[in-house]
C-alpha cells in the first residue's frame, strides 16, 4: 500500500520536546525558536527527515509554523487544520491560533520585550518571508538570529528519520517531450535576455521537470530532492547525493550537468559571489541561507523560478501522456465505482477498504508509480472534511442514505491524475441531490467556459460558485489547482481561485473541484482535470478564445442528478460527457464492469 | 449649457511652448520636467487653471503626462487616447506614447545620461508616484528634483485661467444624513485606533463629504477645492478660499472646524512636525510636498485616505436620496428617448441636437445642479468610441439602419446618476441585435448576481463578459465604477474590474455597464446603477447573501433584444424590470410620454 491508516501520535509528546528545547534557547542566546513545515527546498511535502513540526508538536497537517519562546508556544494553523491539530497537540503546552487572523509575528510581539532575539534555521526559511518578519519585528527592535545547527536535530539525534536517498530514473524524452538539453538552453537563454549570470534552483519539482528526471524522497511526490546552479553559459551544476544515482542516470545527467554532493553547495554559491554574477533567486521559495550566502544584496536578481511556467505549460508530449494516463486511471475508477455499487449494498465496507480496493485497481494498471496523495475517502461526515485523511480511529461505515466522496489519484510516467467522485450509498435525499446538482452546475460552468487570454484564474473562479450564491451556498477552498506531468499534484503558477493571479497559458492542467460541505453530515466535490487548450476562433467572433479540454474520464453519479435544476445546455453537457466516458473507458473493461458503465453513463432528460 | 462643442485647440501650439519651457531647463538646472494631468488633490478632473498638460501639448484627455527634455519629449496616455492624442497633439514635437506598455520611466532611461536630473513640481505628484519613479531610475543614477515655482506657470503668465473660488453650499443634513460633527468623531475614534495623531486630507470628494458641503470648483463635481487637517481630537483645520464662503457655509464650517487660508497649510503642517505627531497620509493621493513638509518618514503613517470607505458606504438618507434622484432622472431620461424616438424618423437629428435636448429635459426637473460629466453621444462608429466627446466638428447624424449611443448623468443635490443607453434608429441588423442581446445578458446576469460577503469587484466582472466571451466577443473596459451621493460619479475604492480588489460593501452604488464595440461600425453598452444590498438569507441556504438593488429607472430598447438567445430567467428579469420602470416612471409623464414608455415597457416573449 502507498497509503498507511495509522492514528496519529499522542499529543503527550510536545510537553517533553518543548522541555528540551527550551533547554537550548539559552545556550544559543535566543529567546524564541521558529519551526516551520518546511525543509531545505520549501517543496510542499517534506520527507520525514524534515518532520520536525509533528515531531516537536504532534501536529500532522500539511501547511502550519510552531514558536517555542521561553515560557509560551504556539501553533499556527490554517482553518483547514484547527480540529485537527487541537485533537492532535497538547493545547496545555501550544496555544493555537488560526492563520491568517493571527501571525508568528503578532504572537512575537505580544509576548517578547523589546531588544528581543528570535532564532531561526536558515534552510527553513525563505528570503521573503525572512525579510517581511524582520520587518514586523523591526521597530519593536527584536531581530532575526540564524542558528546554524538546528537545535531540534540536536534533541531528534538518533531517532531523526535519515534523509531520504531514494533511486533516481530517467524521465524519458518520448514521455518529457523536450530534452534537459533543450531546456537549460532557452533557460540559459531566458537568464541572458533578463541579463543575469546564473541562477539557483531549489524546488524539487523544478529541478525534476528541468533534468528529465524522477525520484522518490518525498511520499506521492516523484520529485528529487537537489539542487542546482545554471550559468548563462556552459554546464549545469547539480548537487545531489551519488547514492541515488545509478550509471545509466549518471550518464544521463553527466551530459548536462556537472554533479556534486549537496554538501559543494555552499562551495559553488561562493564562487558565484566571488565571480560577482548577478545571480537569479526566487525570494518566495529560496532559502534565507542562499542569499545570506551570495552576500552582495546588489548582485541578487529577484524572480520568480524560471522554471515554474515552462514546466505549467505541457508539451505535446505531455499533453498525450496525459490523455493517455487518465484513460488508464478512468478504467481502474470505473472498476472502482462498479465494485462499490456491488459491494455497498451489503453494508460491510468502510473508508479503508475503499481505499484499498481503489489502490488494487490503480496496481491492476501495470503502469501504477505511486499514488498522487492520500486518498481522501470520508463517508457522511467525514465526507465535509475538506482534507480528511481516514486513519484507523476514525474510519467509518459506509451506510445507506449517507453521500461517500473519494479524492484520490495516480502517478503514471505518462501523467498525474487527481479525481473526486461523490456516491450516493442506497437513497440520497432531496436536499443532497439538490446541493449535489448545484455543485455540478458550478462544475459544468467552468469546463464549458470560454475565454481570452490574458485571463486569470480569478477571473474563472466565480463561474464554479454562481449556482451555489444564487442559494445561499457557497464552498471554503478555491476551484483548482494546477497539476504536474508526472510530477507534483498542486503545481503552480495557476490556481482558480480568489487568489488566482497567474494568467492561464494554452498546455496547464488544471483541476475542476467545486465542493459543498454541510458539518456533521455530508460532503460533496465533483472534480475534473483540464487541460487550457489553444485560443481558437469563434464563428462570427472577433476574437479567439482558449477553453477547457476535459482529462478525467469517469462518471458522474447520476442518482445525485436532479435534471430539473439544469439548463438544456448543462443536460447535454453532463450526457455528451458520459457518452464520451463509454466511449472511451468502455472498450477497456470486462463485460460486468462495461455493463455497469452503460446504466451510469445513460442520459438524463 | 453645461455642455460645450467647441473643437479642440489646432496642435501647432506645442512647439512654442515646449520651446518656451525648454528655455527654462538650464536655468533650473535640470535635464527634462515632468507634466501630469493633475492638481494638489489629485482627484480626476481638474480646474482649468491646471491644465497644464492641455496647455503645453494640446491634449485634452482625463489622463496622461508628459515630459520635456532638452531634445526629446514624450506624452504618455492609455489607449483610451491614443487616437485622439495624434489628432490633438504636434507629433514632430511629442513623440505619443502608450501606458503601460511605455512609462515615463523607461523614456527617461532610454533619453537622459546616467546622472541626470529630472524636475517635478512636488505639488503635483503622489508620494508613491515620485517613491517609484525614484526607484525606477536609482540604478541610472538619474534622480528627481522638486521645483518649486512651476515653469509652466511661469510661461502661461497672466493668460492662465485664475484658480477657481465657486461658491460653497451646504449639504442639507437631511440628504447628508449624518452631521459633519458625527462623520469628523468617528474620524477620529478611528485614529485613535489606529494610533495616529492627526491625518491630511487632500482629496475634494473626501473633505466635501467630510464637511457636508458641495462647491462648483470643477466642471461636472460639485467637489470643492480645499485641504483639511483631522486631529485626534479637538476641532479640524480646513484650508479653503474665504471668497468660495458666505455667512451661512461659515457658520456651519466654524461649527466643526477652523477656517485658514489655503496657504496657510505650509505652517499648519509645518506645526504637525514640531509637535512630532504621527501623521496619516494616503501615499497614492497626497501630494509628495505634505510628505517632504512633514519631514521625518518615521512619524508618517501611511495609509488609505480614511473617508473613502464610509462615503462608499451610503446611509438610509443618501440611499432614499439616490432612489429620489433616479426616479426624476429616469423620468427626464424616458422624455428624452420618447423625443429621440419620434424625432429621429425625420432624419434631422445629431449627436449635438440630442445632447442638448437631453440636457433640458435634465433641466426641466428643476432639480439638476450640473451634469455628471460630459454626455457621450456615439452614433454609429462614433458609438464604438468608448471615451467619445462630440464636438462641432465630429458631430454625425443619427442615420437609419444605425444604433445610437447615449452615455450621460445628472447631479442632483439628493443624487449622482450616470447612465447609458443604446437605441436603434431605424431598423437593425441580426448582428446588432445578436450583440445587444448579449450585452444585456452581461447586464443581467451582474444584476441578478447574489454573493457573499467579502465579494469583490473582480469576483463579479466575468459574470458580465460570460455570454460574450462564449460567442468571441469582449470589451475593454471595466464592468462598473463606483458613484458618489452627489459628488463624484467616479468614486472608489470598488469597482467592478479585473483590478476591483476592494470587497463590495451594503450601501455602496456601483455602475453594470457592458459593453460591445465594432470598431467602425457601432458601439454598444447598458449601464444601470445599483445599490449593493445588505446581506440576506436565502430560504434553504446557509449563508446570507448580498446582491443589487438597480436604481436606474429607464427602457431598454426592445427592438434590439432577440429574445431566442435568453433564457427563461432572463426573459423575466427584463420583464419585471419594465414593468417597474412603467409602474415608477408612467406617473411622472404627460399622456404622449406615458404611451411611448408603455409600448417600450412591453413584455418580451
Amino acid at each position: 500500500m502507498f497509503q498507511a491508516f495509522e492514528a496519529p501520535a499522542d499529543p503527550s509528546i510536545g510537553a517533553g520536546r518543548t522541555r528540551q528545547l527550551r533547554a537550548l534557547l539559552s545556550e544559543l542566546k535566543i529567546d524564541a525558536f521558529l519551526v516551520p513545515r518546511a525543509d531545505e527546498h520549501q517543496g510542499e511535502y517534506v520527507p520525514k527527515s524534515a518532520e520536525r513540526l509533528g515531531w516537536l508538536t504532534g501536529f500532522t497537517g500539511s501547511a502550519g509554523s510552531a514558536v517555542v519562546a521561553r515560557k509560551h508556544a504556539a501553533l499556527f494553523v490554517d482553518g483547514r487544520y484547527t480540529v485537527q491539530s487541537r485533537a492532535q497537540v497538547d493545547t496545555s503546552v501550544f496555544e493555537i491560533l488560526q492563520l491568517p487572523q493571527h501571525t508568528p509575528g503578532d504572537w512575537l510581539i505580544a509576548k517578547l520585550g523589546t531588544g528581543a532575539t528570535v532564532g531561526f534555521d536558515p534552510w527553513l526559511h525563505t528570503i521573503a518571508g525572512i525579510e517581511r518578519l524582520a520587518e514586523q519585528l523591526a521597530p519593536r527592535r527584536i531581530t532575526l538570529k540564524p542558528v546554524a545547527r538546528n537545535p531540534i536535530d540536536r534533541i531528534w539525534g538518533r531517532a531523526r528519520p535519515a534523509v531520504p536517498a531514494a533511486p533516481v530514473r530517467v524521465q524519458a524524452l518520448a514521455r518529457a517531450g523536450k530534452s534537459a538539453e533543450d531546456k537549460i538552453a532557452e533557460l540559459q537563454a531566458k537568464l541572458k535576455v533578463d541579463e543575469q549570470d546564473a541562477v539557483v534552483l531549489t524546488l524539487p519539482d523544478s529541478i525534476a521537470w528541468l533534468f528529465n528526471i524522477r525520484g522518490a524522497d518525498i511520499a506521492h511526490n516523484p520529485v528529487v530532492l537537489a539542487f542546482a546552479i545554471v550559468r548563462v553559459q556552459g554546464k549545469a551544476e547539480l548537487f545531489i547525493a551519488p547514492a541515488k544515482l545509478d550509471k545509466e542516470v549518471k550518464a544521463h545527467l553527466g551530459a548536462v550537468a556537472r554533479l556534486f554532493e549537496p554538501k559543494d553547495l555552499q562551495d559553488r554559491i561562493g564562487a558565484l559571489r566571488q565571480a560577482k554574477c548577478r545571480v537569479r533567486l526566487d525570494p518566495e521559495t529560496a532559502a534565507w541561507w542562499l542569499a545570506r550566502r551570495l552576500g552582495d544584496a546588489k548582485r541578487i536578481r529577484r524572480g520568480a523560478d524560471p522554471c515554474i511556467l515552462p514546466k505549467a505549460r505541457k508539451n505535446a508530449a505531455e499533453i498525450a501522456g496525459a490523455r493517455a494516463a487518465h484513460l488508464r486511471d478512468g478504467a481502474a475508477m470505473v472498476r472502482f465505482l462498479a465494485w462499490l455499487d456491488r459491494e455497498a449494498g451489503e453494508g460491510g465496507l468502510d473508508e479503508i477498504t475503499a481505499v484499498e480496493e481503489l489502490e488494487r485497481c490503480r496496481v491492476a494498471t501495470g503502469a501504477l508509480r505511486e499514488i498522487s496523495f492520500d486518498t481522501i475517502s470520508g463517508s457522511g461526515p467525514n465526507g465535509a472534511i475538506v482534507h480528511y485523511r481516514v486513519n484507523a480511529k476514525t474510519n467509518r461505515r459506509l451506510a445507506h442514505g449517507e453521500l461517500f466522496l473519494i479524492d484520490s489519484g495516480g502517478q503514471y510516467a505518462d501523467g498525474t491524475t487527481d479525481v473526486t467522485r461523490t456516491v450516493a450509498i442506497g437513497t440520497p435525499s432531496a436536499e443532497m441531490r439538490e446541493r449535489f446538482t448545484l455543485v455540478l452546475k458550478g462544475h459544468i460552468a467552468i469546463a464549458t467556459a470560454r475565454f481570452p487570454m490574458g485571463t486569470r484564474g480569478v477571473d474563472l473562479d466565480p463561474f464554479a460558485r454562481r449556482a451555489l450564491w444564487s442559494r445561499g451556498l457557497d464552498f471554503d477552498h478555491g476551484t483548482g489547482h494546477g497539476v504536474g506531468s508526472y510530477l507534483s499534484v498542486h503545481e503552480g503558477p495557476q490556481s482558480i481561485s480568489r487568489r488566482g493571479k497567474a494568467e492561464l497559458h494554452p498546455g496547464m492542467i488544471v483541476s475542476n473541484e467545486p465542493g459543498y460541505y454541510k458539518e456533521g453530515a455530508y460532503g460533496i466535490r465533483i472534480e475534473n482535470l483540464a487541460l487550457v487548450t489553444e485560443a481558437t476562433a469563434i464563428k462570427g467572433g472577433d476574437r479567439p478564445m482558449m477553453g477547457f479540454e476535459t482529462l478525467t474520464l469517469v462518471p458522474i453519479d447520476r442518482r445525485l442528478v436532479d435534471s430539473s435544476l439544469l439548463g438544456d445546455a448543462e443536460t447535454q453537457w453532463l450526457n455528451a460527457y458520459h457518452a464520451r466516458v463509454l466511449r472511451e473507458i468502455g472498450p477497456a473493461l470486462g463485460d460486468a464492469d462495461r455493463a455497469w458503465l452503460a446504466q451510469a453513463c445513460a442520459p438524463v432528460f
